[in-house]
């Protein structure tokens, strides 16, 4: 415990206080997307700005400098490991924020606000020409951006890079590369494996002709209770919401949310979305908090975007669309639904795993989704660094979803438009998506390196998930932003990560489909 | 419209983002009230005591008075009354929060949070002794703090009168006395009347053996939403949602929310409930918000909580407690019932109208409320005032309860720590509740010398409350902070505020129970 009068004391409160104001914007967010009227908007903005505002003076202002300096002054050479990490992390972070340039930021802010409405109404419109200055724009701003925040990194980075740091510290390109090599190799081969036994076998029951598709809302909310029951979902610190795209977030050290929502034609998808939300604020919940060293300081911070994901996937893939999940939950559907759709809990289980590739990124499943992320990623590298010209865009993004996938959009709306991403000038964040599957398997195996073959599927089987998050709570949870997500997956399975794991983890759940 | 670089227009940025913080607080409260998980209120606390600093910071600060001042140099003779009347408004309010002793602030703040929790403690166990140490050092911090605010009042006040300021400008106990005076003579006598008529008639029929008292929570709600439907309750501006108490609040100038609650054994509080917080709400969506003197100025705000009141007791009970409402509305219940428990529509209106003088205040009906308002507002002058030890509290209490209600509590829990306002703190509050009543009904009959006696059932009878909404939008929303009860009252009615409309309304209204 730091002296009341240290500066690492008053650094401490002064970050207990950014926190507080960063979770008054997360409240404000989570109302805005779940019961504010819509006529609340413009409004809401102007509250959220102001938070940002703040947010920004509090972690950019000279007596913030001067606090992280007198707190690293007070460093002395018997310092806790904890105590010199998190005072480099909030002096790195500091040092981007303060190379900044206030009239970029401001720019940045309002071709961010403008991107978003302009693509809202081009993809509705599926005007990608409409769209294309404003993206003209955010790029150029971004490049500026990059190339002032590449003064603070600790070491040489690309413009794609540093856009990356914040959401995949020490991220590269050519561990990306390294990484999304394999898959681009084997997930199209996995996907014709599987499209070439599909076509002798019956479509999938759910997905057939004969079962309509929407189920009462009432019976899609009562699944998912059952399944946040199961899982550990504790009321007094969570709540659950409905919004119009499901998340997860945090509101305070004991408040969790996270929503749901009910999709027209896709009866399993508010489930799924449930349990994937579930994985994140599991996470959240699992954060290190007590201690010096963690809540408000860095270390008691998510890793990386690619561990939270890995988090959801767990549960959503891992857990939620396995074969001995099926089978326990089969019956409960069944009961809820009144009848048997699938002729059986194997018919239930590929209704949970259509395995089909689509166009939309978002409904993509375990098999196609780092193609369309690797496609992004390929795209956002042309983009920054390799001076395309946006008005090349639908056209690379058409051939190369054909390359990857198969199948081609016939409008840039189910195209290169699809995303909200680009369109607020969000580059760099997409592999963590992709990231997130691979961490994930990597992750599973080290569980069943320690455990024996299977005993993931048996765990869930005997209805004992639980299990699995206690091994999860102690792993990885605490790590915090003790490392980055290499480090994580190191110090986890102990070995690097790969895109091995995955790749194994999917040949084997396609054995008996192809069967 | 005042140029870009004038004071003026500088004070009215800051206001309008004073505005925007104080909507985030509000906000909060809203989630807080609706769906905030119990675990996360120490941190709400924590994130509301944040805004309120900052609040504070913004109201009182060297920066903004000397904006307030240049505002007011830049005033010149031919300046429009409503720049005038602002300034004056404001410069009040800055006089007050800078007469403060910040160390006072402080221990009130902390007093409160600290009577809040013994006293819920001491109100489970019923015991008022445990409660009374808080509340005797709240007494005597809110005297030190009516000491120091006297300074900045224009005119001499007595301490009780300072409290009050902030809920009704202008009040003074002499003119409470006048209006309470009638009152008190004349309710208990209309008590008696009626507690002799109904001895010898049945009991109103939902209040009989016979009929289960909780209907369907699901009814209730569809019942609440046909009336906020026909009462103009517009989606894209307005939400509603659950809480443990009702309440109405402003979340943006586009942005408002309503809550209400299911009460077990009580079936038509929801209802009546919706009627009262949407009338506060229509209040709060008609004040005037356009043009150059209005939001964010003072004079875009409510009157006073008096007139506040007023609108949600316009709604309550003058409409729909009304005999016409029970007329149109009994084939509405009898059918959401699937059943008529009330005899006829006017046993209906009997079942909205109980009139039996109760020991609860939130519970109380037209014929007692204001009687229950005069008992506390009373002991609010001997504990402040009049050097009354704390101790006597609930003996006194008791005591007046007998002469006025004629009844007597049996525990000090449904007695004088039946209200969260002193626990608080908060003084000078109460006798707003009975002038919203008087307000309401002198309103009422002004509305009705214009259109003839009788006019206002009448248009309840065909279903054209909006004309009601109608006449109110225009004479009584638009005046804002341009006068202040006593005004809005003798401007829109021509007559200065008395009890005497109130009590020709009731006396009205009792013809047809005592018959």
């Amino acid at each position: 415990m730091a002296p009341p009068d240290s500066a690492l004391a008053r650094l401490r409160s002064h970050l207990h206080q950014t926190r507080l104001l960063g979770s008054i914007s997360s409240a404000l967010y989570y109302d805005q997307n779940t019961v504010m009227p819509a006529a609340g908007a413009a409004w809401r903005g102007d509250q959220l700005a102001l938070l940002a505002g703040q947010l920004h003076e509090r972690q950019s202002s000279a007596d913030y400098a001067e606090l992280v300096a007198a707190a690293e002054d007070e460093l002395d050479a018997d310092a806790l490991p904890e105590r010199r990490r998190n005072l480099q992390l909030l002096r790195l972070e500091l040092e981007r924020q303060r190379c900044l340039d206030p009239a970029l930021v401001a720019a940045l802010a309002k071709a961010q606000s403008r991107g978003n409405a302009v693509w809202q109404d081009a993809r509705a419109r599926n005007d990608f020409a409409a769209f294309a200055p404003a993206l003209q724009e955010l790029i150029a701003l971004r490049r500026q951006q990059a190339s002032q925040l590449a003064a603070a990194e600790p070491v040489a980075r690309s413009p794609w890079e540093v856009l990356a740091q914040p959401f995949e510290p020490e991220v590269t390109k050519a561990r990306l590369e390294e990484l999304f090599a394999p898959l681009k190799t084997e997930l199209p081969h996995l996907l014709q494996q599987v499209a070439g036994s599909r076509s002798v076998e019956p479509a999938c029951t759910s997905r057939g002709g004969a079962e309509p598709l929407d189920w009462p809302e009432a019976m899609q909310e009562e699944l998912c209770t059952a399944l946040l029951e199961r899982w550990g979902y504790d009321a007094s610190r969570c709540q659950r919401s409905r919004s119009a795209h499901p998340f997860s977030c945090t509101v305070g050290p004991q408040d969790f949310r996270i929503t749901t929502r009910v999709v027209p034609g896709q009866p399993l998808s508010a489930f799924l979305a449930t349990a994937h939300e579930w994985g994140h604020s599991l996470y959240e919940q699992g954060l290190p908090r007590s201690g010096d060293h963690y809540f408000p300081w860095p270390l008691g911070e998510a890793t990386s975007m690619g561990v939270h994901e890995s988090q959801s996937l767990f549960w959503e893939c891992r857990v939620a669309r396995s074969r001995a999940f099926a089978e326990r939950w089969h019956p409960h559907f069944c009961a809820a639904l009144g009848r048997e759709p699938w002729g059986d809990a194997e018919g239930f289980w590929r209704a949970l795993n259509p395995l089909r590739p689509g166009l939309i990124r978002v409904e993509a499943d375990e098999l196609s989704y780092c193609l369309h992320i690797v496609l992004r990623y390929e795209l956002e590298l042309a983009l920054l660094e390799q001076d395309m010209p946006v008005e090349a865009l639908p056209e690379q993004w058409n051939q190369r979803m054909h390359n990857l996938l198969g199948i081609q959009p016939q409008s840039d709306a189910e195209g290169c438009l699809q995303d909200i991403h680009w369109a607020e000038g969000l580059f760099g964040y997409f592999p963590s998506y992709a990231l997130g599957h691979l961490i994930s398997a990597q992750l599973a195996e080290a569980m069943e390196q320690e455990w024996g073959e299977g005993a993931i599927e048996a765990a869930i089987g005997a209805g004992q998930e639980s299990r699995l998050h206690d091994w999860l709570a102690q792993r990885v949870y605490p790590l915090g932003r003790s490392v980055d997500a290499e480090g994580l997956v190191q110090q986890v399975s102990g070995a690097p990560l790969s895109a091995a794991p995955f790749l194994r983890y999917l040949r084997h759940k396609l054995e008996p489909l192809q069967a």
